[in-house]
């Protein structure tokens, strides 16, 4: 997509999702040591999400997933990651835009960023130049508390 | 600098710095349109920093420039910026890396970024690997309200 002119909230709103590329990045390559564990969320409707029907038909509008322990296979590229988890005991790829992400948090170090439905945003005023900031990414410095309980609560 | 292990507080504080590079190098391309413009505030005993001996007397520890009419040459790369501002006449070059930004506004959108000194937050707490987020870096919804004066008012 082409650059608008100084569209603060899409600046903003693609930075925040590079932090957590980086740190999806980090976990890959690193793993994920201490206390750190990642609180994801995202939209199971968006375009390029690819997870198991029973899935999509638990998690219709949104779902959360914990990295800590017991993920497998994470793959980070420029457009999004893809992880392995277990639910119930079966094994289930899952494939993530980070376009799609509504939410990241580790509450190890009360760090989160809340993103908005920047598509939806962006389809509701097209053509405006003049972006209100703050709108579309938040970064908490409070205690990180998901709203919605995690569909794979993976600490072993 | 090497990354450190999931440390948001650098992560969050270079992807901003990046919004502050981009929202530049925009105006570099396309100049200022309608009501943007940007305040900019930075430490003027930052490594790096290049302005007059003049304008470091009178600013011996921060200084705000205004860029909206009257600026001239304004070059963006990777570390910082160079822009031509006149102070009672007088033209002056002034070189700002990105990492000596202490804030950046758009008032006409309310647009800003706050940055702390962070490379004295990595002296004291070297080593550190939890980094809580928000600490060096936060996104402003509010009305734009820059606490210095501006050095150089460059309305016309």
């Amino acid at each position: 997509m082409e650059q608008e002119y100084l569209r603060y909230d899409q600046m903003v709103d693609t930075a925040l999702r590079g932090v957590v590329r980086d740190s999806l990045r980090q976990a890959a390559e690193h793993g994920l040591h201490g206390d750190h564990h990642f609180y994801v969320s995202f939209d199971t409707t968006h375009e390029g999400v690819e997870i198991p029907g029973a899935l999509r038909a638990q998690y219709p509008e949104e779902m959360t997933i914990v990295l800590q322990h017991r993920f497998w296979d994470l793959d980070v590229d420029e457009t999004g990651f893809g992880v392995t988890l277990t639910f119930g005991g079966n094994p289930a790829r899952l494939i993530v835009p980070f376009s799609a992400i509504t939410s990241f948090n580790d509450p190890s170090v009360n760090f989160g960023l809340q993103f908005s439905a920047l598509q939806e945003h962006l389809e509701g005023e097209e053509g405006g130049e003049d972006g209100a900031a703050g709108e579309t990414a938040e970064v908490e410095a409070g205690p990180a508390d998901p709203e919605t309980e995690p569909a794979a609560a993976a600490e072993s």
